[in-house]
């Protein structure tokens, strides 16, 4: 039996989403424990040149939505990045698992051959759609996953492995 | 056409270990410079209870011999994680992916309906082939993966997403 590119995308990002939603969960107690603005957590980041907490999760919203709908042939919404705060942040996520919810497993027929075209520093990246999904919505997706519980954790919130895992 | 239990580990992992390569060129690069001592970089973390580099890069290591091994029932080596120095990381690289290449792609037939008993907090936890790979081999190899980038990138060392996904 093999993995079908279906398994690999929307019920590994469902199962992420969930993963963040609890991570979140975690900051909002932590802040509130500590008498921390959320807004503090919502803009922390690693260094200066990369995206803070709130820019993770856009681009981790990004790119399970780019991945469902490259993988499909069928658009997904454009949402605007304008979230400021942690509730925001959690109306992003509602929104993006709301719409992956709405792809159908018969969609991804024939996903793995599918060409797919990325901009990439204004230059275009041509991928097989398996090639997209193992080198680039996969990993990427894992980036901005581990970033965002990295800045939280850097930043004191009680988050551990098995969080990061979804077995909490 | 679906994915093989075997592309979503070998290559991927082989993948990951040529971007950790090229990350560590850069940070020996980026200490020369700035006249750091390698072993700042190998002992840092993002808290003080997360492993720093050296554990993130032996766990990564760990991570992929114990995925390799468990899908195929097949033994891997054990390495003591005795690295202390960036030339010990790359020595732990270089046998990991030594390891890999011997695992042939016969050996996964029938790695998706394996039965796979991890440890976990000193409980068993039961997995078939496929959610061991999709919900704890993955996950956990690119969580490594990305803190060892985070770590670098938090001191300072100049690398970039593109670094990460291997477009460099």
């Amino acid at each position: 039996m093999s993995i079908s590119p279906y398994e690999l995308s929307i019920p590994t990002f469902q199962r992420g989403f969930t993963v963040l939603t609890k991570l979140l969960d975690k900051a909002e107690a932590f802040a509130e424990e500590k008498k921390i603005k959320t807004d503090v957590l919502v803009n922390a980041r690693l260094s200066p040149d990369m995206l803070a907490l709130a820019g993770q999760i856009q681009r981790l919203s990004d790119t399970a939505k780019g991945a469902a709908s490259r993988l499909t042939g069928t658009d997904a919404p454009s949402f605007p990045d304008d979230e400021t705060t942690l509730a925001d942040l959690r109306t992003r996520i509602a929104k993006t698992v709301s719409y992956l919810a709405t792809v159908p497993e018969s969609a991804f027929e024939g996903a793995a051959e599918r060409t797919v075209v990325l901009k990439s520093r204004g230059q275009d990246v041509t991928y097989t759609g398996k090639d997209y999904l193992l080198t680039f919505a996969l990993p990427n997706f894992y980036f901005h996953l581990t970033t965002a519980y990295a800045i939280l954790r850097h930043n004191g919130v009680p988050v551990g492995k098995l969080d990061f895992l979804g077995r909490t």
